[in-house]
């Protein structure tokens, strides 16, 4: 079982939630579809949600997210791509130890750009992560499309997993308090399709979206 | 109708999707309850997941996220504070121009540590963005928990927001062809309750808990 940890990985914070196993990393990761990515410029740090797609220990990041990032993105940039599923809400007995069931991946790394024949691919896997099956159904892509499109790549290895699981553990003495407490679960995500008012006449709902459920594993 | 565009958060891309205007980047953020915090050490940047509350221009950030960033927090900071809803999923008839349907919220400036008499409505109004209501109904906090909590403050001055909304944008010709096109909507975030399994007997399930929707406004 690899591990990912590293100084700069380690958590300062509740490091009994911490997971660096690449199993458990890739789990977070191939059940949610898009990120924040970091990076810095003239000091100051952005933060920009974009998409992305696993395929075995490399993460590519759909470009689009900033032409800042991308303009830097020729040279290797340190970036941290974080990716984050909120499973429900703990409500103890006091805010003190109220807290929030999550998974969250942290990567870091330097991002390059993807160039040749790999950018297809990177494509491939950055849209079939979003729908998966979707990229087989559509209109193939065309050079100038490509061209115009940046792709990250950046490799699995240096990153750290955090879960909070479970029910709220409060102080004894509050346990005989008169206060409501427990976890408030968010159900799946899940989502209807909306055909398009363009759609060409008496075509069904294909399978990848009448059967599009977010958790993938 | 203030207006918190810089050249920092103008939109080099899709500037048309660009808000600046504090009314639009108040009702995301207050649609929201957690956010990702983009700091930078040793020329690295880190993005963490955390829980936020707004109340007015300032936005309230709990500081459990990191030590490594809390540890840098005495002195004022350059940080990215970074909302996302994600709204749905743009299917489109080509990988170009397939989308996701999404607002998000980027703010930048200097967090600085909320200290005093300041720092309890600040954990209120954390707590309560989470679960409307919920801060009223617990333990009272005692000096010790808040000494040990900490509260980033950064001001909402400036931030921009961005939004994609709407069905699939394809090339004109593309509108012709059999490929099923849409949006996958995905329905607001729902949560049902689990009970403690130590709550003390007889205690209802309360109103803040039984009616709790994650849209706000």
């Amino acid at each position: 079982m690899s591990d990912l940890l590293s100084d700069r990985t380690r958590l300062d914070r509740y490091p009994a939630r911490g997971k660096h196993d690449f199993e458990t990393i890739a789990a977070i990761l191939d059940e949610g579809f898009f990120c924040h990515v970091g990076f810095v410029q003239n000091g100051q740090p952005y933060v920009i949600p974009t998409g992305y797609g696993r395929d075995g220990q490399s993460l590519y990041i759909h470009g689009s997210a900033s032409s800042r990032m991308l303009n830097r993105a020729g040279q290797e940039i340190p970036i941290c791509v974080t990716v984050t599923l909120v499973d429900g809400l703990v409500l103890a007995r006091s805010a003190f130890h109220s807290s929030v069931n999550y998974r969250s991946v942290v990567i870091l790394g330097n991002a390059e750009k993807v160039e040749g024949p790999a950018k297809l691919q990177a494509l491939k896997v950055i849209v079939d992560q979003i729908v998966p099956g979707r990229w087989d159904s559509l209109r193939p892509v065309t050079q100038r499309e490509v061209d115009e499109t940046t792709v990250l790549k950046l490799d699995i290895v240096e990153a750290s997993a955090k879960i909070r699981s479970g029910p709220p553990v409060d102080d004894e003495e509050d346990y005989a308090l008169p206060i409501w407490a427990g976890t408030l679960d968010f159900a799946p995500l899940s989502a209807a399709p909306k055909a398009d008012a363009r759609l060409r006449a008496g075509l069904p709902v294909p399978d990848h979206v009448r059967q599009y459920r977010r958790v993938r594993k």
